[in-house]
């Protein structure tokens, strides 16, 4: 028997510099969530919101690689890249993110997985970019119910 | 009859964000010094203070490249690694950059080349990071120094 239980997603802006922070657990060790963020497989069936399709343009995460994917609904594309500026496996993973919509927009984002212990980890992401202004669009843009269901479909792939 | 003028290198620090900016004129125009900033036999001809000097280990200075040299002096050495986030020719490079000595500390950086026309050049160069305490203790490193330095022997350099 599998239980899938939703965690909360605590999605916070920092009061001192333009950087956001979101915050949540798996029920899974670091491994595991690990490998859900560097498989461009696994990448491809969770992350964004169910609307939208994940295409892979490529997805070398490893120090020094890079990746680009495309989101489309009804006809629609919208491009993202970026390089990883340093992953350890089962800690943490260092990288840079446009949308290409607004091509000179960067964020410089690092996903930190902690082993919480019994088969959980807590990942804490947080994405800097260098005006309060992109960072306060950024969060009213909707990327929160993308990060939110993006995560929830992340519960199921690891239940899996 | 080549004269050599050496132009003031400005570093301010934001007020608002935990960022330094550095501003510097050349007497040459973007796709030359664009191409200082790329090519890795002369990147490794001008950068930092002359008392160091450069080993580069790669430099693939391309959208979705990376980089790592070593710096060094006396039997001490120094790595920085990065990625190299967007490269358009003689417009800008963005990158990730990081001293290995303080591995968990990352900087965005963006350089902009600007046709000042006549031959000349207007970079300049941000870097963010995530703190005022790191922006503030980078300032303070000696940076300034190594920064004025590399750009007197970029001058040098540029006008051969």
């Amino acid at each position: 028997m599998s239980t899938t239980s939703t965690h909360e997603t605590q999605i916070i802006s920092d009061p001192d510099v333009p950087l956001v922070r979101i915050i949540r657990e798996f029920d899974a060790p670091p491994a595991k969530v690990f490998r859900a963020h560097t498989d461009p497989g696994l990448v491809a069936q969770w992350t964004g919101p169910r609307s939208l399709e994940m295409q892979i343009e490529h997805y070398d995460c490893r120090t020094g690689g890079s990746y680009r994917y495309v989101m489309t609904r009804d006809g629609d594309e919208f491009g993202f890249h970026g390089c990883f500026h340093e992953v350890r496996p089962a800690e943490v993973i260092v990288q840079t993110f446009t949308f290409e919509g607004q091509p000179d927009s960067v964020a410089l984002e690092r996903m930190v997985f902690e082993d919480l212990g019994d088969g959980r980890t807590r990942l804490t992401g947080t994405s800097l970019v260098d005006s309060f202004e992109g960072r306060d669009a950024f969060v009213a843009s909707g990327m929160e119910q993308g990060v939110r269901e993006g995560y929830e479909r992340l519960d199921e792939l690891l239940a899996r």
